[in-house]
């Protein structure tokens, strides 16, 4: 199932397709791309017909793929009705049903499109492709001419969605499985046990929900049903129930499973804490047999991932019984007795019809070969633990909720680093890769805006060829796939004003907008160590409504004239926005930010006038400059300003100036 | 039910409202409010109780009250679990379970609120004002100590929404009915059949939807989820269907109705046409009783509307049967013919149970005064039928469609022109008024910014006493409605700019953002005289997307500064929008509009030069800058410049000067 396709035969990719402007909106980039002649005019005439698929989703998504043309052109096309007659504008075909092979060819002329597939999966993901290539014209919406045979580098590619930390309605997973399936990704891996909450009913232990989620939950109907959403769109289900650690919620339940005496509470803060399960416990296993045999039940996906990670063993290392226990064994560290608890774990799941998933530190040998390992840790342990015989997918450099630049996301190759070197089976047993999305500071408000668009340069990276990985090509495509997303219902674009409206109230909202649109939110662990947070923390500031990567800041480092326009903005927003920072306390930590950012807009101008009049500024000027340019970039109100490179070019060019 | 309250005692008005800043989200105004000291914080601990309310609603729409709180603030206000102990932060209170007394007393103060209501009726709509309160001030989320004493001015407050000429699916009528709901609207008036469509599924005359719906039809289910959505929210349903004519969709299913031989198709264009139900016919008769019956069951509101309104007659006058049962029955005209069959109708009306309405067209002496006529045609109208003592609503004035501003809303008043003369009793029959969302020219996509923020300026207008007329104080107000409604999920706002990026593509939607900003889709009926239109003509251009009143141009004609920044924008667009202008046929017919916007904000910035230096302009400036006036002042592409009349005024004044 998970073979790995010959790298070799993955050579065809066409990176011509960033000069094409019709192919700016296809990301992931197929792997093989022929221009033909002409296009095919999208109009009130289209149709979908979905003929030869015994796959009853192939056709439900044909008619969603018709509502989502209507719905991204604004043109009225009708819903079919009943048996359509003649040759449908779009003809999907495929051999059979079945979600192993993901490839598809789609021929569009003018006289209409051709979807072939092997399996139904594969007709599902050329759906997403064909939508992707409608587009406005001179004379209408069209599709290309083209001739796209592709196929997925890496079988797996995931998304982590953490309704642990911040729960997330049922509304809110489904349009992100939308978003995913636009752009390939075939894993939602559900994090729905943690510290912080306990999400799932369950009907054998009623406790976990009662005592462990704040009654915030889903239903086994609501699980069932996401399950049905992300199975009609090709995505596997892969849910994540961390033992023995990050476990708090379990144990607010049942105490007695615990390695030291409770009464236990949900966790609210974020972090590493010492609530853990007591392995020792044969009363545990018992609890596990019955727990996981009912989620196995529910969920009916191969995998079960366990977590597993961030033990930080202090209740065991305190408990003089465990530790006897561990000596009777013969064993060293509480490394050992958790790996023993993995293998009875192990068992359970395997008696249940599962195969483990778990992150790093599950990883020991004594452990059969049919687990997988999900990498934090990087693609050296994940060579490691291949090398060893192991399948494994990456997550390191794919958590979203660190901030960082989809450039930089997409710079992370699963294949690279010590993996690079591995055999050819080897690599075969890296299965892909996870984008993570943990909520420690997300909500239902915010979680699509931090999801999206960057994991789709993370979707592209395990899905195209390796050699796609041209930078400027990746962002003007994402910005295609964001407005597509739009469509389909992400919030990751709407919700960004109302959230500066109701910081700014009555006030005009234009000059907030000016200036967070040049921030962004700190990076990685920074902002746990900004102030303490919980769970009761509103998360409705500007560092929750910047976008974690600011397109302006990007674009006005390659556009001077853009670079000048944001620069005079950014000059007067300051006084225009005063009003408001004095008025609303949501606003008032931004006021330092506001008046850097208008100090910083003056000086990139006066710096670029000094360059234009080639006349070399007062040192003064210089020493005043520089004297900003450290001040402003610290991070205030856990927020950078991320157009300051912009300014610091400008000013070192005229401090240089002879 | 519907007796009005007496003017005198609706005189208390404080007209302070506006410029009290916490009292700007107030709308529509309340009768009597004074100002207490302090505010009521707004935090994680708010909490809402109705205790002593028999009514069901009133705990259900606490519950969404909170959840509403917490949407507007972004505080994760907890949902309530179990019963609560202690007393609520907002503790709400009514006599009775009831709809008939929509009056209500709300007191805020540090220690808590207090919304006191004889029926639960008043305690839903108190709940709206409640939330209106909520604002951050400089020290947080909070609601400033207040007494509210308040009552509708007039008992029947709709808005009609036509979900014929377009389907809207039930989404948007939900959604739409959370936004009636918060302004204090109580009627939805729904047009459900029409030339274009059927849209109720019969399960009697399964034909209707079968042959007149395109299969675009609310199913029973769906029809009765809606009632009970708008029930829980203090909204009556009135269902609307057209008859005699405008009736084309149902003669579609049964054309042996028709005044001449079928067979008929569903209308595709707009406008009044031919078809029309035989009134000799006894069969129309038996068919009316047994759908009347079967509609009479599904829309438990007492009253159903009948339409009535743009019969031509042509069909009529061109039956010489028809013509002989006229002269029979000794009647002089066709409208003696409408009214006969309007008295057939009243009557099965009665007997399943229901009270008649209709538009102007179907007043006539000989019904019985229980009926309520409908004004498209005005004050002077609706007094007339109020003197012969038939009661009456206001829609003249009110056509949302027509693309007014919200101040031409506001100044209409149903007992303004001939209604102000009448008695109070007459008076007292005038039962309030209506706002129309006629669906030509609107999809799901577009509706929402038809309707809002508009309506509630009309909602004002019924709920608040009549010396409520500041509009400066009215279209602050109306801001922030438009900002709280976006957290209930009205799409007025959010459409908007994905709308532009379909027309823009790749190219930046900012500049066309600037351009739109300032424009408005052209008047009243001029849109169905600009080209021909039909339900399949796609509504996803500019026009599409202008808002109805453009807040910018409001804006800058009271605000120098503002108009002189938005000048320099309008110049620059237009050379930056061109590539996008060029490559998106979306956006072709917008050229000449974006070039001469441009102009005028060149020529606005030039006589602001003349003005500041005090210097007049030569002749030939003065003559190109009136010719590009009158040219830029003519619709194109369905839209006008809005900002135009500032540039007039700038022009003006520079010519004038000596």
């Amino acid at each position: 199932m998970f073979d790995n396709w010959a790298m070799t035969r993955m050579a065809l990719l066409v990176l011509m397709l960033s000069g094409l402007a019709w192919a700016a909106g296809l990301m992931p980039a197929p792997a093989k791309l022929t221009e033909g002649q002409g296009r095919l005019a999208i109009d009130r005439a289209f149709t979908a017909g979905a003929g030869g698929c015994a796959d009853p989703r192939v056709a439900s998504a044909a008619a969603r793929l018709v509502a989502r043309i209507a719905a991204k052109t604004g043109i009225p096309i009708p819903e079919p009705r009943g048996a359509t007659t003649g040759r449908p504008v779009l003809s999907i075909r495929c051999n059979s049903a079945g979600d192993e092979d993901e490839s598809y060819t789609l021929v569009t002329t003018a006289a209409g499109a051709t979807l072939t597939a092997a399996q139904s999966i594969g007709a599902l993901r050329g759906m997403e492709t064909f939508l992707q290539l409608v587009a406005a014209d001179g004379d209408g919406f069209a599709v290309p001419a083209v001739r796209i045979e592709d196929r997925p580098r890496f079988p797996w590619r995931g998304l982590l969605i953490d309704s642990a930390r911040h729960f997330l309605p049922i509304e809110v997973i489904k349009r992100n499985l939308d978003g995913m399936a636009s752009v390939k990704f075939n894993v939602l891996h559900w994090h729905l046990s943690d510290d912080q909450g306990f999400r799932v009913e369950s009907k054998v232990f009623p406790r976990l929900q009662q005592l462990g989620s704040d009654g915030l939950y889903y239903s086994q109907d609501q699980i069932r049903e996401v399950i049905a959403w992300a199975r009609d769109r090709g995505i596997r289900v892969v849910p994540e129930f961390e033992m023995p650690g990050h476990a708090t919620a379990i144990l607010a339940a049942y105490p007695e499973l615990a390695a030291a005496p409770g009464p236990y509470q949900i966790e609210r803060a974020w972090g590493i804490f010492d609530p853990i399960m007591d392995p020792t416990n044969e009363a545990l296993y018992t609890f596990l047999d019955g727990f996981l045999g009912e989620m196995s039940g529910l969920f009916p996906d191969p995998y079960l991932h366990i977590g597993g990670d961030e033990v930080n063993g202090k209740q065991w290392t305190a408990s003089p019984r465990i530790q006897e226990f561990i000596r009777q064994h013969g064993w060293k560290t509480n490394h050992d007795l958790q790996a023993y608890f993995n293998q009875r774990v192990q068992k359970i799941l395997t008696r249940h019809g599962k195969r483990m998933m778990g992150w790093d530190e599950i990883f020991h040998p004594s452990l059969p070969k049919d687990i997988v390992i999900q990498s934090w840790r990087g693609q050296d342990s994940l060579a490691e633990t291949s090398r060893q015989g192991y399948q494994g997918i990456l997550s390191f450099g794919y958590y979203l909720d660190h901030m960082q630049t989809a450039a930089f996301h997409y710079a992370v190759d699963p294949l690279a680093g010590k993996a690079a070197s591995l055999t050819a089976g080897e690599q075969a047993r890296i299965l892909g890769g996870e984008a993570c999305m943990w909520a420690e500071y997300v909500t239902a408000e915010t979680v699509d805006s931090r999801i999206w668009p960057r994991a789709a340069a993370i979707a592209e990276r395990l899905w195209s060829p390796q050699s796609v990985t041209d930078v400027a090509s990746m962002y003007q495509r994402m910005e295609a796939v964001s407005r597509d997303l739009e469509w389909m219902g992400l919030k990751h674009r709407a919700n960004y004003l109302p959230m500066l409206e109701r910081m700014t109230g009555g006030y005009p909202v234009e000059p907030l907008k000016t200036l967070v649109d040049t921030l962004e939110p700190v990076k990685l662990y920074a902002r746990s160590q900004a102030r303490p947070y919980t769970s009761a923390t509103p998360l409705n500031r500007v560092v929750d409504a910047a976008r974690p990567e600011s397109a302006v800041a990007r674009e006005c480092l390659a556009s001077p004239a853009l670079a000048r326009r944001w620069l005079a903005r950014l000059r007067d927003q300051y006084a225009e926005l005063r009003p408001a920072l004095r008025s609303s306390f949501l606003l008032k930590e931004i006021e330092p930010v506001s008046a850097d950012a208008a100090a910083l807009g003056q000086a990139g101008l006066e710096a670029i006038g000094y360059v234009e009049r080639k006349q070399r500024p007062p040192q003064t000027w210089i020493q005043q400059a520089n004297a900003l340019l450290e001040r402003a970039s610290k991070p205030r109100a856990e927020v950078v300003i991320a157009i300051l490179p912009v300014v610091r070019q400008l000013i070192e060019s005229a401090s240089r100036l002879p």
